[in-house]
């Protein structure tokens, strides 16, 4: 293929989603892609140190449109430094989150205007949009549930209660419905072997569908 | 005066800022008000570490958009936890700079549009606007010299090259000139001492006309 393409996996945390992100790039990689594996808030020094004051559990009196706009900055280093110089080389990016995380948590589930949020994305994506996003669709209670069993520490967007996950799990089940094209959702609570077909069945596709595209 | 105000202090480096806001301090105290002195970008916990990330000397590769992202991110959280509570309770505010260098230095001096800077701008401050901003106005060629001869090393912006400084000066004229009835701008290229009898005349002016306005 010419040029890349860009996946990303998003959803709940508890999903399952660092598994899945694991077996997407041994998947790419013997497809013999190059692989670029990456992650929101951070993928680049800048945004890693974004992700810090993100996820600072002492930072509880961060201000929602404070919030907001350091996703957005996170995100336009990321693109423009990382994520487009990769597309534009033919590798295939893979990010544990991106926009769809943004519309959920900070629309559905804070209540911020949808239009702030799409004018501040646009500021931060440079017209980039991912391929596909793959949504690992979980009730917020197991998910809790299965990160309290892994011994992780919540950190502040976790601690948030159980209504606000709720909301953000149907700001994913919204966007997926809205553009079966560009999302699909995957059951998170089947066995970990389903979860695994279901999701490498759907990269096999779109990759499948860029080879088409660009080759035509 | 039962609403408070907020003044501000801008200008390039070298132009003795720090000085002119330890000036106004006692001058305000002596007054009697109570005084809120504050910086951007910073002025709160979370600006604080905003500020670590946009002065990080290491932090070459940062694109202008997420720099402008990162302003516009301390501005919201300072405006929202620390300027309006403070206005609200009948204090003077006094920030060492403020919206007036995002336009100097982001699009003056870096190139990016006014409009973008405008829109998040107004995102970040919520309605709040500056009652005065007083820009020092010095050669950015002196301003460099008196930076460096009180020892201190140059941080990521002061190492911007001199047309870039340059132009951010012209920025602070501009926006003075366009608007005299929220800006002057103090020659501080003159004696210290005239600056200072400047700088806080034109406090003085605020604060009685603040107080004429409170009283109607």
């Amino acid at each position: 293929m010419n040029k890349g393409l860009m996946i990303v996996v998003d959803g709940g945390n508890g999903a399952g989603k660092g598994t899945c992100l694991r077996d997407i790039e041994t998947y790419l990689n013997d497809l013999e892609l190059e692989v670029v594996m990456t992650r929101e808030p951070g993928g680049t020094a800048i945004g890693e140190k974004i992700r810090e004051i993100l996820l600072d559990k002492s930072a509880g009196e961060m201000c929602d449109v404070t919030e907001l706009l350091l996703f957005a900055a996170a995100r336009a280093q990321h693109v423009r430094q990382k994520i487009i110089p990769a597309i534009n080389a033919g590798k295939v990016v893979v990010s544990d989150r991106f926009d769809s995380a943004t519309v959920s948590f900070q629309h559905y589930a804070r209540g911020l205007d949808l239009d702030l949020i799409k004018q501040l994305n646009d500021i931060a994506v440079a017209g980039l949009r991912p391929d596909f996003t793959i949504i690992l669709d979980l009730d917020p209670a197991l998910g809790l549930q299965r990160v309290a069993s892994r011994g992780s520490d919540f950190d502040r967007l976790e601690k948030e209660n159980l209504s606000f996950l709720e909301r953000a799990r149907q700001g994913y089940i919204d966007q997926a419905q809205a553009d079966p094209q560009h999302f699909a959702t995957v059951d998170a609570s089947q066995s970990f072997e389903q979860v695994r077909h279901e999701v490498l069945q759907l990269v096999e596709q779109v990759i499948s569908r860029h080879k088409q595209v660009s080759h035509e």
